[in-house]
């Protein structure tokens, strides 16, 4: 009951605002399964007697009985007779890096320093860095982009620099509907493509635009960003949560969801961070579901450019453009301070979408989007993927024969493409965390599957972001990543 | 009872979905005040019977009935016996600026085009715009921008690119917090600014913030940004309405609202649109105001660096750097395109407005940061806002001089500082609406008084919006307005 109580007088992640509302077994459920999952519900915390908790939301104990039950059948919580509900240890809790002792001392997040998007913290303080989630800041193309700029600068129409349409500048547009029907299959025109600040306020105009229309609940995958549902909880959206598989996000959840899900946000040519794509079968079968319920289907292509070893796998959206928004950006391909993003809507959300632009923030800066209009249309952005593409196969080529050579017992996965792959750990290297904390230990900052979401009993596993370094630092990381994971564990 | 059924149908303005939960008298009048003063309530639509409406609003009949007393004595409705009560005509509808023909078909707002601190609307058409709002656009200094983005783009470490604090870069915080105290005596540090996307995402943030700790009501200026309120209220915030004399916004409302105001957004260096400052001895109300009750003082500066005849008009912030959000931005100095703004932040409320801005976009794009904070700290900044203070005293003499000769019976006030004037309308000219319909009709988008709120009774005036024209159309523009007020009415 401390627990309980101290928790309730707590930050803004306060649990009982969480649980409030949350009449139904299921939605309780949801709600402490994310708590945990979290981190807001420490390991081997006490849960309130579900007589108490009953009382406190105004349902009936059987529910919250009920709700208990199913989580302890799944493991996030236990059990014991006499001593109540506790929450279950994690297999390897997530944890905090380290920051730079002269990084600003404002704590800007709750949980580890990264947002939505954000994956590789800004400041780790350690000189390797190996995080998911970025590319290689020292490849950004600073004089190519300098000459956009200028010759951008110089060809614009004065009303370029003033107040104006808020999907953003018509030459941008036009340019990236040519290059998404052509690159990722994307069924669009300049009118329904909406700029955004990155992908993240993407997800927030969606969001409030869902819930202005009666949205309670949207679906995302169980391993992901790790802030998106806090980022659609600010929006007054629960989550239902999709398990992932080698097929993809199983989809079948949404139909047995019985129509109250108004959206999934998915992530189809390349799960992140599992780095699988999703099947055939299952993108004609989330595609029937927005048919059929007029759900939405949120399409983050998030490095589309970048597969290696096959063609690239098409964009869902152009099997379904009246149903799936299509969301792409540039923070892989070119550099995520840009913060370049673009949705294609579908017609009957473009009004409202745009309405939600003006309302965060009128219209996206213009010379970013002059400039990448002009590096499209001048043949110079396909030229930069192409060297990038090679750029980082090269590293993942690099990364597999190493870890092949010096941990044999190492199984790499999700390597047909993006910047990332997962590495399941030797038995020999110990637990997830222990791995991490000597890798923080010796000035390498590492990811573990359970930081992006991870179920009790999913794989010990690192998400290994090749991308990430500077080139310089990519042998150095790489060694001592072999190092680490030879090193026999605790 | 017709039109009250169709106004519930309506679209996201729905009338009753404003009133719900407006359980005070109060809060009903300022609902009902806003409905009719954002048009939402058509001139001459009847309102349903206090009877009906308090029994759909379950609340007292008496306190629909007091609130309806209260709004016909104040000009907003009409009682008539027999025929129920009725809003008022007002004295100059706002109307919607014509749009062209070849503009994008979407229709992505509600009334005028123009969105939060929109005001140049941006597809008039028309070939002359004396709309406020906006800075000359032609006299973007591309060629010094091209060369400043060039050296930032060179000299920036490659960090800069990626994922960073989401209050921007360092360079850019610490240039302005110097030249904030230099010419704004703005106390603050680098580590208390936020980059914001426009001062409409910076109203956004904070809205959320104060809405996040149990706000509900704002005080915003009667006349002002158009859309501020529809901004505030999608945050869920109500308004408290300061009406604006020659000594600035009434601020002594707040005291009465007995602390339940959480927060009043002003424009004390230059009233917008009325040109007035906000007097000493109001600045001294509002700050102990907000030091007894814990209210917040938003201080747009908008225009700050335009003020021609005397010595600027120090910040408020500076006399309660706790008390009062600094509000900055470069679309009136440089462009509104490149969505430059920024806040300093009091303390307490620096790690929550960080948080809303992490959710909203993670941080704003660095490209245009780095190229600000070069263009402060190598002079150029300084100089190309001297070389307009020119060009703008220029153009607001000729104007001045050009009514004076060829409209003598205007009244042209606000003239001391920014980028506009108000025009009270000579009698013979006719009233304001005929007025702006006759200079559409010649090719001359004109702005009045009421689009930006002006109560009933107020003086029929033009805001006329001096710097918007390109340097080339000035004084065709000029030339056209004259004609315009010369011209015998109707």
């Amino acid at each position: 009951m401390d627990q309980w109580a101290t928790s309730e007088r707590g930050g803004s992640y306060d649990l009982l605002l969480d649980l409030a509302g949350r009449n139904s077994r299921a939605a309780l459920e949801d709600a402490l399964r994310e708590a945990v999952r979290e981190g807001r519900l420490a390991a081997g915390s006490r849960l309130p007697s579900s007589r108490v908790l009953a009382r406190d939301l105004g349902v009936a104990r059987n529910t919250v009985a009920d709700a208990y039950g199913q989580l302890v059948a799944e493991g996030w919580l236990t059990a014991r007779q006499g001593s109540g509900t506790t929450v279950a240890e994690r297999p390897a809790p997530r944890r905090r890096p380290a920051t730079a002792a002269g990084s600003a001392a404002l704590d800007v997040g709750h949980g580890p320093r990264t947002g939505p998007t954000e994956l590789v913290p800004f400041a780790t303080g350690l000189p390797y860095v190996l995080w998911p989630g970025s590319p290689d800041l020292s490849a950004f193309p600073r004089s190519a982009w300098a000459a956009a700029t200028r010759r951008a600068l110089h060809s614009a129409p004065n009303e370029a620099f003033g107040y104006a349409d808020p999907r953003g500048r018509p030459e941008l547009r036009t340019a990236l509907s040519g290059y998404l029907a052509r690159v990722r299959g994307v069924r669009t025109d300049p009118d329904r493509l909406v700029l955004c600040s990155g992908y993240v306020q993407a997800v927030g105009l969606l969001a409030r635009v869902l819930r202005g229309r009666g949205a309670r609940r949207v679906a995302v995958e169980e391993v992901g960003l790790p802030d998106l549902r806090t980022l659609l909880r600010a929006s007054g959206l629960g989550t239902l949560t999709l398990p992932v598989d080698a097929d993809g996000a199983q989809v079948g959840a949404l139909d047995q969801a019985g129509g109250e899900v108004a959206a999934a946000l998915l992530t189809p040519a390349h799960q992140f961070p599992m780095g699988v794509r999703l099947s055939p079968e299952r993108r004609t079968a989330v595609t029937a579901w927005a048919r059929a319920t007029g759900g939405l289907v949120v399409e983050d292509d998030y490095d589309g450019e970048f597969r290696y070893d096959r063609q690239p796998v098409g964009a869902l959206q152009g099997l379904a453009p009246d149903h799936v928004v299509y969301a792409g950006t540039a923070s892989k391909s070119l550099a995520p301070g840009l913060r370049l993003a673009w949705i294609a809507v579908p017609p009957h959300l473009l009004e409202a979408v745009v309405r939600e632009k003006r309302l965060a923030d009128h219209q996206s800066p213009v010379l970013e989007q002059l400039t990448l209009a002009e590096f499209i249309e001048s043949g110079a952005y396909d030229r930069h993927v192409r060297r990038m593409r090679l750029h980082y196969r090269g590293r993942r080529d690099r990364l597999v024969a190493a870890l092949a050579e010096r941990v044999p017992g190492a199984r790499v996965s999700g390597i047909a493409a993006g910047l990332h792959v997962l590495v399941e750990l030797p038995p020999e290297a110990g637990p997830l965390d222990a791995v991490i904390t000597r890798a923080h230990r010796r000035g390498l900052a590492l990811g573990g599957l359970p930081t992006f979401g991870a179920p009790p009993g999913a794989a010990a596993a690192l998400v290994i972001g090749y991308g990430t370094p500077p080139e310089h630092a990519f042998a150095g990381a790489l060694d001592l990543l072999c190092e680490v994971l030879a090193e026999p564990g605790r």
